[in-house]
């Protein structure tokens, strides 16, 4: 697979004819903290998006949703410090505007601009600060890197990566950036994530694609099991590229597959990898589950168990925790014939404790990596999900924000 | 309700015909602490018990679910320090044998003795300790207290009440103890409790009653979400009060059932005020869902978000967190009509941010006990949750145990 595409610098604006910035607007209360970002196509493309599932999701969500009917979209405005969430009419009134505001600057129609927010809940956008960084955002082919500084939040680094593949002979980008979850500054868990492509796309087989990638990397990430209002992941396909559109019957389809699959999985384990507080991403592999929701379920009850992630922070292979969250997760054990292993150390055989050595099982968990492996020998059900540690430094960036 | 009953001193030996004791046998790596509890009745009970719904049970629950298919037990062995968990056919065979040293002990049937255990998993238990433990136990009517405290293990107190009522005007007692949730030193989770009574109970409606009183107690404590191998509740029905068998036609079923929700809820708020780390109680109330199921799902999930437990352990009033957790839960919510309170204090109506004294929200977060309502104006689903606040101690307690 890897051998299909190759890195590239950049992040959402590698691929031809997109263009993004950023600026500090006054939303956060740290002056000059880059708050809210800018991205555009030069040409419509082709647009879906997946959100979180919440009851009580945010205004911007409600604008995307709304303004992706169409299956095009050309731009999107993003800002941090504020979620615009639990804001009602005023905040759907607020997202609109923020749309509004970015389709007379660029001369774009608004219904080809999405919006995101990331911050905190229930207070209003300050949208005379909103409207004077619209005004000021200045977008450029350079603007890549910056826009996946601009989404941060409690975010420790920015997030992206840029692939380079061909399809039908041509050379086609796809690029992403995203921002953390663990829960923003200061109050909620918030991931936003955009793609862009060059690459021309049916829209029904890039819904059914973000799908499938996002089902497979974002929704098998957890830093706490606190699912956002605001969780967001758009794709953007701008067709420039100049290739017959994909769908699944093109020949090429499995390179973009691939090249789709290993961005958004790299991105979702780099906000694991960040989570907060976190030292070591956690990697969970489910083998042999009766079926596939059945493994989706026990890798991601073990990610988000608290034992088990304290465990993990002290490097203990205290593999109990792993068994019983897996016990308790509603996925079908045989308790006569599973295995666990940490790293490559066996731990549980068939159900007990396997003989391994300590210190081999002490050296598996203390890498910034750690991998658990649960084959259940029932069925071909398989799953990957990703997590990370739970310390004092969590606990620490959730206790107290007083602003 | 609560002039039908009054609370007495003494826990599970406070009814008629009940007697307990416990000792250290070196199940525990630290000698003299307790390990080994033993509690028996003079006579044969109606019994009936709850457990874990975990896929990985451990073995006594798997050899007490045996012997109540009977619905009569008239004894109990508990070990601490050790789960009886992922041990295989030996766990399951010294779990056997630690029913058979005790009903030889007590001249009484195998079938009628029930155990449990609570410790480590993936150990097998030391069976000559436990031989000579049960040999060593004496019980007796002032044992109760001592019970309570024998099955401690991160517990830091022992958790127990007994209530005195009348049936048919005949003095009937209630008893029980418990040990926490928070997980068992070192590894687990479990949570155990006994129960006893001297009325007379017929089983099916014992069966009926305790699943319902467990259901709204111990099914709605969290400390971390993370559920046990081994989490038991029993309760054992002497019938020495010479009452007519209570059954749900009986005249003063009522006042057995107030009894036993009392107990049970006592008891499991108790678990959650001393949840491993735990500095506050927090009590979440979730009224007029679209059912009792959403309600029990909102209340639930409140209790489990490790944002809002953070937010309660720095007596920040983050009621966004609240509502995040709420809006994740899948419980059916109208965003433009839920109501939040903390303590009395409104901090949203209507899906947005209330106006609403900050001291006093502050204040309201302040005590050993936190009360949020949620109210969905959706229909007639109530329901009420306990839980705790999440803080270094917890991670404290789980990071690191390295014996």
């Amino acid at each position: 697979m890897s051998a299909t595409f190759r890195e590239v610098d950049q992040s959402v604006t590698a691929p031809q004819g997109f263009r993004a910035g950023i600026t500090a607007c006054g939303i956060k209360s740290d002056p000059g903290i880059p708050d809210l970002a800018m991205l555009v196509s030069d040409v419509p493309c082709v647009a879906a998006g997946m959100f979180t599932t919440s009851r009580t999701r945010a205004a911007p969500v409600e604008v995307c949703v709304e303004h992706l009917q169409s299956g095009r979209a050309q731009a999107a405005i993003i800002n941090s410090g504020n979620a615009n969430c639990a804001t009602g009419a005023v905040g759907l009134r607020n997202a609109h505007r923020m749309t509004e505001l970015t389709a007379q600057k660029l001369h774009i129609e608004n219904a080809l601009v999405l919006c995101s927010s990331t911050g905190i809940i229930g207070r209003q956008l300050p949208m005379d600060n909103v409207e004077a960084g619209v005004a000021a955002i200045e977008v450029s082919r350079e603007g890549g890197n910056d826009f996946a500084r601009g989404i941060m939040t409690t975010d420790t680094r920015p997030k992206f990566l840029a692939l380079e593949f061909e399809i039908e002979g041509r050379t086609v980008r796809l690029g992403g950036a995203t921002k953390g979850v663990g829960m923003i500054y200061p109050n909620m868990a918030t991931m936003i994530c955009y793609l862009t492509t060059d690459a021309a796309i049916e829209h029904a087989w890039l819904k059914d694609e973000l799908k499938s990638a996002v089902d497979d990397s974002y929704n098998m990430v957890s830093v706490d099991g606190d699912m956002s209002t605001n969780d967001t992941c758009i794709l953007l396909a701008n067709g420039l590229a100049g290739n017959t559109p994909l769908n699944a019957q093109h020949p090429d389809a499995a390179t973009f597959r691939a090249a789709l699959r290993h961005i958004t999985q790299y991105l979702a384990r780099e906000m694991a990898r960040d989570g907060e507080g976190a030292t070591k991403l956690m990697t969970v592999h489910v083998r042999s589950a009766r079926d596939k929701a059945d493994a989706v379920m026990a890798a991601r009850a073990i990610t988000i168990s608290p034992l088990w992630q304290c465990a993990l922070a002290g490097g203990d292979p205290n593999w109990g925790r792993i068994s019983a969250a897996l016990g308790a997760s509603g996925c079908e054990v045989d308790q006569a014939s599973y295995d666990i292993f940490i790293g490559d150390v066996q731990v549980m055989q068939q159900g007990m404790a396997a003989r391994y050595d300590q210190n081999a099982a002490r050296a598996a968990m203390a890498g910034s990596e750690v991998i658990v492996t649960v084959d259940l020998h029932l069925g071909d059900g398989n799953a990957t999900a990703w997590g990370c540690d739970l310390t004092h430094g969590y606990i620490d960036e959730n206790t107290l924000y007083t602003r």
